[in-house]
């Protein structure tokens, strides 16, 4: 059996974060929190890790968490994605899978609303600010936080993976077909990103309107 | 019991606008198909009538179906909006409910192309085109044509509807649910067809890539 996948959290301290690595570390992989404070990604990660198996959670400092992980995962909100990746550029190892779960939309007195980036979608700016010996996938975009972190129940639905090139989408579609009942969906090159970043401000809206927190896509007609 | 609905299906020679005929006259609605061309109307109707049940479908010239129905599907191309709806903005009967189908798409040497309305969505243009008496709602987006016309195929996914108000979205789910099988989905303001018109190009993508011809949508965690 080969060495657990070892997946860094970037904004792994909130609610959308701390779901994926709940899930991840179900999954059997070992999952490193990170944060721009060290000792905050450490507490989050011990929280996280109670009644988890091994290998577990671990948190460091997003730079260091960055460096050590096969797959860095984003969690942070939009408007902080410049000024991480602009800071932590050099800490990213060649070779290294992103998987972008960044979504621009900001939310005004309670109501989100769309922002459109420069680039066409957060993806794509993930991209261009990436060096290019960096994979870059975009996963995870259109499921409710709110049910990420209740590992208890399943997803049951389809996550839709984009990426610079096959290969990548085919490891982020590995990942994202580890957590149980969760089908990963190959939705095509990376700026498929600017339908997956708009469909999570549908899912908001559905939820507000049919005043719930899980609203999730299935496709249907594609297989199984 | 009421009198059928009278649905004026514009571009109804087209393979969208025969689907949804067919559909809605399965469903029990007076369908009348719409042409620029009146004997083509016709000669559709008579086609796609053979074997539907009384009060099934008939054919017009687009300006006397609009004139004549109480819901006006638009099944034309994008690239005729404006024309079309500039040249019979005035045969349309106040209160008269119209459906937006069209979808911003054009195929490039066989690739599909997302172009973006001035608007923002086809349906915001075809708001504006009409007068202020008529309702716009959006439905039928991302249906896949080629299932649409093989009426004996269950649809067996959701609908999303966006309006111009509660009500014209709530006149619009009613029709959607008047078919089998498809469970209309409440989307929102109109603006909400910036996301459905793309979902429209993720669904062909997925059509590509999955080598299928039937991809559609299902929200899960919204209800049954």
């Amino acid at each position: 059996m080969s060495d657990p996948l070892s997946i860094a959290v970037v904004g792994g301290t909130g609610n959308e974060g701390r779901g994926l690595a709940l899930r991840f570390a179900a999954a059997g992989s070992r999952v490193i929190i990170g944060s721009r404070d060290a000792a905050r990604a450490v507490e989050t990660a011990e929280r996280l890790a109670h009644g988890q198996p091994h290998p577990g959670i671990s948190g460091l400092s997003n730079r260091d968490a960055i460096a050590a992980a096969d797959v860095v995962v984003l969690a942070i909100p939009f408007g902080h994605v410049e000024t991480t990746l602009v800071a932590e550029r050099d800490a990213f190892t060649p070779g290294t899978l992103v998987i972008d779960v960044t979504v621009p939309v900001v939310f005004e007195m309670g109501k989100p609303r769309f922002v459109e980036p420069v680039d066409g979608s957060a993806a794509e700016l993930v991209r261009r600010l990436l060096p290019a010996e960096v994979a870059v996938a975009c996963a995870f975009k259109t499921l409710p936080a709110a049910l990420l972190e209740d590992v208890d129940i399943p997803l049951a639905c389809d996550d839709f993976v984009c990426g610079d090139s096959k290969e990548t989408r085919e490891r982020a579609m590995a990942l994202v077909g580890s957590i149980p009942t969760l089908r990963p969906v190959d939705a095509g090159p990376l700026d498929a990103a600017r339908i997956l970043e708009r469909m999570t401000l549908l899912a908001i809206g559905l939820n507000k309107r049919y005043k719930r927190h899980g609203a999730r896509f299935h496709v249907v007609g594609i297989g199984n």
